[in-house]
């Protein structure tokens, strides 16, 4: 892992973004705020969202898929910023293929990298060496571009995961793009990046979905929801992301996914029967080990 | 579920305060804001954390167990709060048991309240009347006397559980205690407390416990912290709570924990098999229903 230098500031004159929602949109409010882009076109595929992305001045203008604006759009764009759940990766590069000049960079935002990377080399064939993969470390526990914000990436982390056709320039491009936000850059490989982000990212959704439902299947579950707390609060806060783009996330990090799962569920069934046979001194050791990592960790942040 | 009628303003002449943490420690300090209490003096095991304690204006005399002066606390205390985990109920009563005078009342802050009646009735015999259960659902997620907050419990939810055999008056003493604190004051049969808490408060513990030893026994265990974001952050914010308070409530609402990890690890082996077989209907309706269930009840907060 390492982080990119701090590199001067870009200017992007065209700018594609697909996909306005919290997290593209946020980005490109951060855009505009840092004065590095000029013209924003956006393309979505719900009518009202983009109306409200207009209106909120995450883009400039609306295009609709497929039609000659869009084609316009693809031709005359810089960066294409691909910034809806991924798995509409193949179909959105599908669109994008037949009209993307060889100056386009195209780089995306998603929570999984190999399948995006899979995906596009589908759609794109050699035109992949255009596409930078990255991914923004953050977000809201709302959706859609009435919770864009232009400083959500302020001292967040991005990650970026070049592939061996990418143009170092192309890289530095996306890096310098995400720094004009706020952000911290990190390199990273697609390999180590799904399983990272398995383990600290999707795991957790994962588990505080299933906490949500189960709390809510089970007896005195509105009694249950009634005297939940701040621990409760914190520990879903998560569950109520996008469950489109987490489902997408689930099926595109899938392998990772399990391996991380099936490790979680057997260390808490393990946890599970040092409870049931009071094995006090075991799970003090276990706590303890958490507790302290814990401190440990958020003091470092 | 009933919520308490707001009282008049008590005063609590000499409290006992027995653990001097971040829970007891943010109660005497919110009743000395609210001048409710006169005199506190404060037990506890550790002779440096009662210093600390003293310092802090958490208790105004701190007295060593079994002392001629702990005996005369004892005996002329209003009120006496136990504030250390709840694994020790048993041992303090019994310690306590001897010198309580008919008129002061034991109250606690216990995450359990079953076992807690359970070891103060073993101890206490029929003086358990005098014993008011209680619970306020608050932490954080750094412990000890200098963690402890004035503000801690306003606006905060506090579980009384008040027993068959407590004195209405009791109980009304140490709902108006809570009430000084700005809590809003519940109450609530003892086992639906231990049902409903080991659902929403021990069984996240629990996870967010096995999160973290999971993350570190894995591969990239560093790199994995060292991306790990805002969802994680807040996912695990209680895996820095207390190891042995939670070790204690883990061994006293055994059955009741042990149920809803059961019921739990069910749910997330089954949407595990879903990911597994890429059941994409299903994997979306369960993280859909969970998604509204949150942002349905973030807004009721």
């Amino acid at each position: 892992m390492k982080i990119f230098q701090t590199h001067d500031k870009i200017k992007i004159n065209n700018l594609l973004l697909i996909g306005a929602g919290l997290i593209g949109g946020s980005l490109t409010l951060a855009l505009k705020q840092a004065h590095v882009s000029r013209h924003i076109i956006g393309v979505g595929r719900t009518p009202s969202v983009m109306d409200e992305a207009l209106k909120l001045g995450i883009v400039d203008a609306a295009v609709s898929v497929d039609s000659p604006e869009f084609i316009d759009a693809v031709k005359t764009a810089d960066v294409i910023v691909l910034a809806m759940p991924v798995g509409q990766t193949c179909t959105v590069c599908t669109q994008i293929a037949p009209h993307l000049q060889p100056d386009t960079i195209i780089t995306d935002v998603g929570s999984t990298k190999a399948s995006v990377y899979r995906d596009a080399h589908a759609a794109l064939g050699d035109k992949v060496r255009q596409f930078v993969l990255a991914h923004p470390i953050a977000g809201r526990e709302v959706n859609g571009p009435q919770a864009a914000l232009a400083d959500l990436y302020v001292n967040k982390k991005v990650m970026i995961c070049p592939h061996e056709t990418n143009h170092t320039d192309d890289v530095t491009t996306i890096a310098a793009m995400w720094q004009a936000t706020g952000a911290q850059v990190y390199e990273l490989s697609l390999t180590a990046h799904d399983e990272i982000f398995a383990a600290v990212s999707h795991l957790p959704h994962v588990l505080a979905y299933a906490l949500m439902n189960h709390v809510a299947d089970s007896d005195l579950s509105n009694d249950k929801f009634a005297m939940a707390g701040a621990g409760f609060r914190d520990f879903t806060r998560i569950a109520a992301a996008s469950p489109e783009m987490w489902r997408d996330v689930c099926l595109n990090n899938k392998e990772a996914i399990l391996r991380e799962l099936d490790l979680y569920l057997a260390h808490t069934q393990q946890l599970r029967d040092d409870i049931a046979a009071e094995r006090d001194a075991d799970i003090l050791a276990q706590f303890t080990k958490a507790s302290e990592m814990r401190l440990a960790w958020g003091r470092e942040q």
